[in-house]
């Protein structure tokens, strides 16, 4: 029934498309929007482009990290109420939402080499040139949620901490049971180092910064450059937030005045052991003084000697002594209710609380939506209105473990699910001058597009410059005299575009995606960053090194803004669910690819799950083109709305009833992070790490609940397109 | 008419070596044999294997690094009446030969940092363990064939000193011109690096040792560890062994007494540069000196700074005098008349001259090569004499140039292209435990079926242990929660088998393969091997680090010599021609893909040489296929003879009439070292180099060349095979 009028269609609109994939330059028409709504939507977008400006930039940042404010602190207060009176200073209608959650911070934190030399530590972080130094107000170097404890043991280097690298100290004669466990940052979300030292009974954990990472291997160090000097911490959560994110002795809503409670010690994403972030100043002492197998080649890092695994002769005492205390925290949450669709709300979130200045993190962001929000200001203040509403919110606590965003999803869970559109996210949004994005896969499409649209500070479109790094960087790796494999079809070099991610965790779009199934993005500039949660990520920093014309910062609001007037006014929302039927075929291309490689003989049938997602992307394409072509021609086509709900609910649709193994709070069947990265997203979550774990009973379980969420999927698409005909 | 009785045989015999191939176990009846000599040839082989001795490897090892034995010296000498003596006490006939050669050393080096501080080099190699340390007898750390020179300039860092390194330098704008630049060893053969800092009209030219490539980032450093030491130098020749190897001035011919000579200024591989090598002790001193650009991350190393490209501060005065005259060294040759086919005839050859001691490099393998001997001789004082002819020789000059080898193979070139049968190499025997070898590609399953019959000191067969190992890395590859891309099939990896290299240059090989067309083979036990070229590669570090009961040793020995008895013994040759069209094949692909990548349009029609390549897999494939069918039944199939000397002339059809462009003595069309790899092999050179500059008509050229050579080699089996029909 469905193929009748599908050709003709399909061929037409694939001339177009391929066309459009084979330029980085942007469409005239605008995707989803009749003619004459195109060309008054580039109007609109002429206006907002036009409003960010740099000093005015410079100026919101200069005041947002103008102090230490980590989430609950005064200072934290001062920044919400500066974010709401920006927004009703623009014409907007905001308020505070406050919370009472479950917040960590250091109260005593010592560290003594006992053997075989004695040293005491850690040393404070600084660098003569920045008065951060002599701050006071900051926080000393810890881990949020950290367990108080008092441990002396000899140390062990176990690399990343993971659990490969636990398997290989094993294989090395190394045992981590009892020892002090120090692990460099990388390669996983630290609080996932944390549970797997406590899985291997570790006495305490230590985190550093190698210089390999982000020190002076990447370049000139603070205040020389951009990169980590050797006294610098990088703070941060060690909560389980791939068990579930948000306050701990609220697991299952929202921590409201009054909501009922667990006791932090019943909270299951919470050590138990007592974990310490250090320098590589002071991690160089420790590391020294380890004898023992030399570490694995791929393990040594940036310090200039060998790196051995222990167990000692460095014997240390780690005491740490915490303070979790319930206290408020403050999201500011601004509305623009829509003109004609009130009811379709595209909601955008920053997270305003920083471990310390929030130099990049988050307050680039920060002035970034403030820039974009005036610029809707200024539309609104000419009568427009958007045709959806927007809402905008300045998130608390996600240093923390994305508590602020989670908590509100969690409270607005029911309204969210019924009207959110979509969720765009901005967390860092400038570190420096190289975009990069991640969305589900329906939105990475538009995301390129939006990219096409605005202009970069260095020349070209925003999308141009990135494809074009991207072409260089593949370009130097073709070597002279060395020829690409013989095995597969390469593609030109200069028709690869820029690759935009998948959504994993570590920033507020967790709960909109994972746990409420709401399409989300998210987007950056990033660049030499390597004062990541140290006092040195400050307004100093991205004067001398980030982003010294604040031009980038203005290019985030406007790709901030493009985004939201795009989704708000679109005639047909831009999801792409051919795209997301593709890419789920390629993860389960990827799955059954390992399976192969380990040679995992199991019964588990794959074709189900791979027709479900052809039939998915099949179904999405032809919704898709024939509402674009039909748009494009000027048609008003029949049952838009429907249509445009179908393509916000598929999503929904991915949505498990019972969840994930062990961790139902996260619900999404395509997308998690992964219980062993913690931040990078693992597709096919459910299967995949039920494989991994080589229990093939709950694989085959979880592969029948992924491919029923994928055909449920397919179905809504499915009705909503059996109306149109 | 081939295929007419083609198809049942192959199918059975594929099912045979499909079997083969899902085992790492040997197979009982050897290829190539009937099964009453295979027999034979195992019984042959078993006493064989039980002579060499590890007592014995470790006395000869002691014997040949007692001193430092530069080629030409007295102490070269006194090595080459050693292996001479032996080979004698084992009842080999056995002559010095002797050639007349440029060789070069240091007279005087100084290295003076003038600013931005003063500091005068090069300091002496020296651990305070090791009594090599004080040795007055070795060379000073100097690179052969430099230069004589007085530069005085600012420096540049230029990562490996390759063109694209120098295309980086400029878009960092950045000049070498007049400058001295400082690039550090790998990804090249040093020569290289002297060529093009030549093209970039640099002054002079350092190379250091980066001790992320073989020091402290590797492990522990001698005398702790098998890593380099801050103090240790890489000598090492920097001629342009890529254009020509062997004496610089005798081009054409051999370098015996009375040749026609060029002067060396004449020489087209010789560079004008003065060069220098440096130990990262002394290269610090100069990095950390300089400034201008950060270096890329990938530029960066293991000192513990940020690198920087300058120009300068940092400049230097560098003083090199080298003394270049013409003198006497001795290859040592045995040889071992065949009884049945004395006109066919194995070479084996391994160097003997060192840099210094010679610990790993070569005296490993001379070691390995003696032990091969003796056990050749037992067998010969058994009454057994082997069907083909065996020669052994002992190079002298291989670290300067290959020169003990070409000057040989140029004075035996007629008889060698009518004779040998193959030419098999050991170089570096033994440096640890990690099998590798390298091989034209009708000898790569060869390889592996006689890894299969070696016993590992560690257990299992040599090749087993290689494919576990390899197994294992790339069973650590695979990361939970990642899963490989969905795009190719992949092989489960335990079936995978470890790939055998392909012959570059960079040892004695070279002469036999790329200028006279001789199938050629090279193998080696590596390991952690941070003291190449330096004055710890001795006796000491052996018994240390390398091979302390010296059973890898044996090993080496054991394996050299089966592969010698069983090309001495054969029926029919194990050449595959079929895998070598495949190879063919295969590089093709990758050029082709390369070419696509780069969206390099031009008229090059790849269609004849795919044909010749797949023409060359079918006959090889027919001819191998119906020959071992028969002698696996016993049968004595008719035109043996012919049939080998085809499968071995085969190879020598491959050599271009004109040579490669440029590098005339280079002739081989489907293997060279690249102009700008040195070591490293580049397949199908003429064609791949010419693409690679952009030069299409050279490059249809080469195209046409390459695929007349293909169809050369074919018509060569094409013809053997159609006697037999």
């Amino acid at each position: 029934m469905r193929t009748r009028h599908r050709r003709p269609l399909s061929f037409l609109i694939l001339l177009v498309a391929t066309a459009l994939v084979a330029s980085d330059a942007p469409d005239p028409v605008l995707r989803g929007f009749t003619p004459a709504r195109s060309r008054a939507q580039r109007a609109l977008e002429e206006k907002f482009l036009a409003v960010p400006d740099p000093a005015q930039a410079e100026a919101h940042h200069k005041t947002l990290t103008a102090e230490p404010h980590v989430a609950g602190s005064p200072a934290d207060r001062r920044t919400a109420e500066y974010v709401l009176e920006q927004f009703r200073s623009y014409g907007l209608e905001a308020e505070i939402e406050e919370f009472y959650v479950l917040l960590s911070e250091p109260r005593e934190i010592k560290l003594e080499l006992l053997e075989p030399v004695r040293w005491s530590g850690p040393r404070p972080e600084y660098v003569q040139a920045d008065p951060a130094s002599d701050d006071r107000r900051t926080l000393m170097g810890f881990n949020g949620y950290s367990a108080s404890g008092d441990a002396t043991a000899e140390v062990v280097y176990a690399h990343h901490g993971l659990p490969a690298d636990y398997q290989r100290l094993r294989e090395e004669g190394v045992s981590a049971e009892g020892k002090i466990v120090i692990a460099r940052y990388g390669g996983s979300f630290r609080g996932v180092k944390a549970k797997v030292a406590e899985e291997n009974q570790a006495a305490a954990l230590i985190i550093y910064s190698d210089p390999e990472d982000d020190g002076y291997h990447g370049g000139d160090t603070y205040p020389d450059g951009p990169w980590r000097p050797a006294s610098s911490v990088q703070r941060g959560s060690v909560l389980y937030i791939f068990h579930y994110p948000g306050d701990p002795t609220t697991p299952d809503g929202p921590s409201v005045a009054g909501a009922p409670r667990i006791a932090p010690a019943d909270a299951t994403n919470m050590t138990g052991l007592p974990v310490l972030p250090l320098s590589y100043a002071d991690a160089r002492i420790i590391l020294e003084n380890l004898s023992g197998p030399v570490a694995p080649r791929e393990w040594q890092g940036g310090l200039p000697f060998a790196y051995h695994l222990g167990p000692g002769p460095a014997k240390v005492r780690l005491r740490v002594r915490m303070d979790h205390a319930i206290k408020p925290v403050w999201n500011v949450v601004a509305k623009i209710r829509g003109a004609e669709r009130p009811d379709e709300i595209i909601v955008l979130g920053n997270h305003r609380d920083a471990w310390t200045y929030g130099g990049v993190d988050p307050n680039s962001g920060t002035t970034a939506m403030l820039e974009m929000a005036r610029g809707l200001g200024v539309l609104l203040r000419t009568g427009w209105r958007p045709r959806r509403s927007l809402w905008l919110c300045s998130w608390d606590a996600e240093e923390q473990g994305l508590i602020g965003s989670t908590e509100w999803t969690e409270k607005h869970a029911a309204e969210l699910q019924q009207k959110a559109v979509a969720y765009l996210n901005l967390d860092s949004a400038v570190a420096g001058d190289r975009f990069g994005a991640s969305a589900v896969p329906s939105l990475k499409e538009f995301l390129r597009e939006v990219a096409a649209d605005v202009a970069d500070p260095k020349g070209g479109s925003v999308l141009e410059r990135a494809n074009q790094r991207l072409r260089e960087r593949l370009q130097r790796g073709v070597v002279p005299g060395r020829a690409p494999s013989g095995g597969t079809e390469p593609k030109p070099i200069a028709a690869r575009r820029i690759d935009i991610g998948n959504l994993g965790s570590g920033s507020d779009y967790t709960a909109f995606l994972d746990h409420l199934g709401i399409p989300a993005t998210n987007f950056g500039f990033g660049g030499d960053y390597g004062v990541y949660h140290s006092i040195f990520d400050n307004h100093r920093w991205m004067k001398e090194f980030g982003d010294p014309e604040f031009l980038y910062h203005v290019a985030a609001a406007r790709y901030y803004g493009l985004q939201a007037l795009r989704l708000a006014q679109a005639d047909l929302l831009p999801f792409d669910y051919q795209a997301y039927g593709q890419e789920i075929q390629k993860y389960v291309k990827g799955i059954r690819n390992k399976l192969v490689l380990l040679s995992q003989t199991n019964e588990l049938d794959f074709a189900p799950v791979e027709k479900a997602a052809r039939r998915l992307a099949d179904t999405g394409k032809d919704l898709r083109e024939k509402y674009e072509w039909a748009l494009a021609q000027g048609l008003q086509p029949p049952h838009l709305d429907r249509v445009n709900h179908a393509l916000v609910e598929a999503e929904q649709a991915f949505l498990l009833p019972e969840g994930l193994p062990g961790r139902p709070w996260f619900r999404h069947a395509i997308f998690a992070p992964g219980t062993y990265t913690g931040y990078a997203s693992v597709p096919l979550p459910g299967v995949h790490e039920s494989i991994d774990a080589e229990d093939f009973d709950q694989a085959r379980h979880q592969l029948e609940a992924l491919t029923a969420a994928i055909n449920r999927a397919a179905d809504t698409l499915e009705s909503a397109e059996r109306q149109v005909q």
